[in-house]
């Protein structure tokens, strides 16, 4: 049971975050915290907060639990504004993208590790965005990363599973830097492409024309290029390591589809598009999250 | 009205045209003609069809109107096989993805485009095919491109906008090498660049495991790479050009953003992940279809 819940950043994940604990009657009061004073009102509406401030300080005042939901760009100035007002048996985590930058942001703070930081992310999440996108069953089913670091103290990370558990997610560890290729790969790709994609064609003469041709098919592959275009920019900076290192073999992927297309080599695309369907089907469609 | 409606490749395409134009009332009887018995013979159970044949001459036999939708790498031999059986008053159609390669299909075969033939293509869609997937709806608000070419009839043309927009599909016209430029943009890139990434995860060490913590973005993303591959392969083929085209210009834009990925420049990507959202949100998703 968590007696007093901090959400720095309440959005999409911090909201659900509070609502799907609520759901399970798992937390008490919820404190929330974050720029935008009409989202906040908003959250209090929406049953997600009992109450905010717009002082980070203040909000973790008292709360056992803090998450920061806060765009990757923001985390070093909120971790440094709350730190020293944390109540000794606070146990801190983030719901950001990238682990990596969120434990270079805590070393350059801290030194090291603190021992009360769990970092997390839940795999969940849509194109939308702010505290009335949150849902109480958006982690149902999903997975939750954890990786904790050799600094994490044992209470802590299981205080923080627990509460994931509670919120529907199935909750697993790996290293830092296992989760940044992973998510390299599964997501921070793919959403390169799709804005790629998108703002290739919306440089093309006709751009109005082109896009009314565009199918349920585009539509769907395309969906992800509706996301905040500033959170996948400060995501696709922390992770650029991974990034590049998944952007050089996908750039061979298509230079070997370019070529076979200008060949005329139809066995070598159906030898791609066989495994790649092979994959898909066996992988993705199958899951039940 | 039609009186006998032949559909020769009784699949999502053609069982839905089919559907389609039952339900409107616009059709009398239906022949199906495929390669697969079971497919044809399950068409029948749905209503799809009243009977079948696996005689592309004998299905056309009193036909006023016939569809073929067939893969395009099958295009000219069943172009060739119904062409001496035709009726005298039948109009002929197609669902082929890429118009380009049909009218060469009928320039092989006929040393000029016939009068009764009229190039089409829906642009709907799943990734699921056969006749398990045709959808009476799959047309609704949809649009419908048809190619018509010099020598085209203005009468045949007439039906088979006649036929469309019963289905509940917007019909409009433009020439074939403008089709085929717009597709290879909005649906046969998008497919390439899907297999292609969820080939280049399938290539990784430890695929099973990259998969399984992608989200639903993932899902939505490459649902296209779980369409047919045979399918895609000729299209592609069918499309080389206009799609070799695109490619180089996708081509650029990758490059230019694992070069802003590279030097760490959050303005640049910014900037294209803005403009991508602003066309998606302003082009795509504010669209009924």
């Amino acid at each position: 049971m968590i007696r007093r819940l901090a959400i720095i950043g309440v959005g999409l994940i911090g909201g659900s975050f509070a609502l799907a604990l609520r759901r399970a009657g798992a937390v008490g009061e919820v404190v929330g915290c974050g720029r935008g004073r009409a989202n906040l009102q908003r959250a209090c509406e929406l049953g997600i907060l009992d109450r905010f401030t717009q002082d980070p300080a203040a909000a973790v005042w008292g709360a056992d639990l803090v998450l920061l939901a806060v765009p990757l760009g923001a985390m070093r100035e909120n971790l440094a504004a709350i730190a020293p007002h944390l109540a000794p048996d606070a146990v801190v985590t983030d719901g950001g993208s990238v682990k990596g930058s969120v434990v270079a942001d805590l070393l350059a703070l801290f030194g090291a590790a603190p021992a009360w930081f769990v970092p997390g992310h839940p795999i969940a999440g849509t194109e939308r965005s702010g505290a009335d996108a949150a849902l109480a069953d958006l982690y149902d089913g999903r997975c939750v990363i954890l990786t904790p670091l050799a600094e994490t103290d044992a209470a802590a990370l299981a205080r923080v599973r627990e509460a994931w558990s509670r919120c529907g997610a199935e909750v697993c560890e790996m290293s830092v830097a296992h989760h940044d290729e992973v998510l390299a790969a599964t997501s921070h790709l793919p959403h390169l492409l799709a804005f790629g994609l998108v703002d290739s064609l919306a440089r093309m003469q006709q751009e109005a024309e082109i896009f009314r041709y565009a199918a349920g098919g585009f539509r769907d592959f395309t969906r992800i290029a509706s996301s905040n275009p500033t959170m996948w920019r400060d995501i696709c900076i922390a992770n650029r390591a991974a990034l590049e290192r998944v952007l050089d073999r996908f750039a061979d992927e298509l230079a070997e589809l370019r070529d076979a297309v200008h060949r005329g080599d139809g066995e070598r695309l159906l030898g791609i598009f066989s495994r790649a369907k092979d994959a898909r089907d066996r992988y993705v469609e199958g899951r039940s999250s």
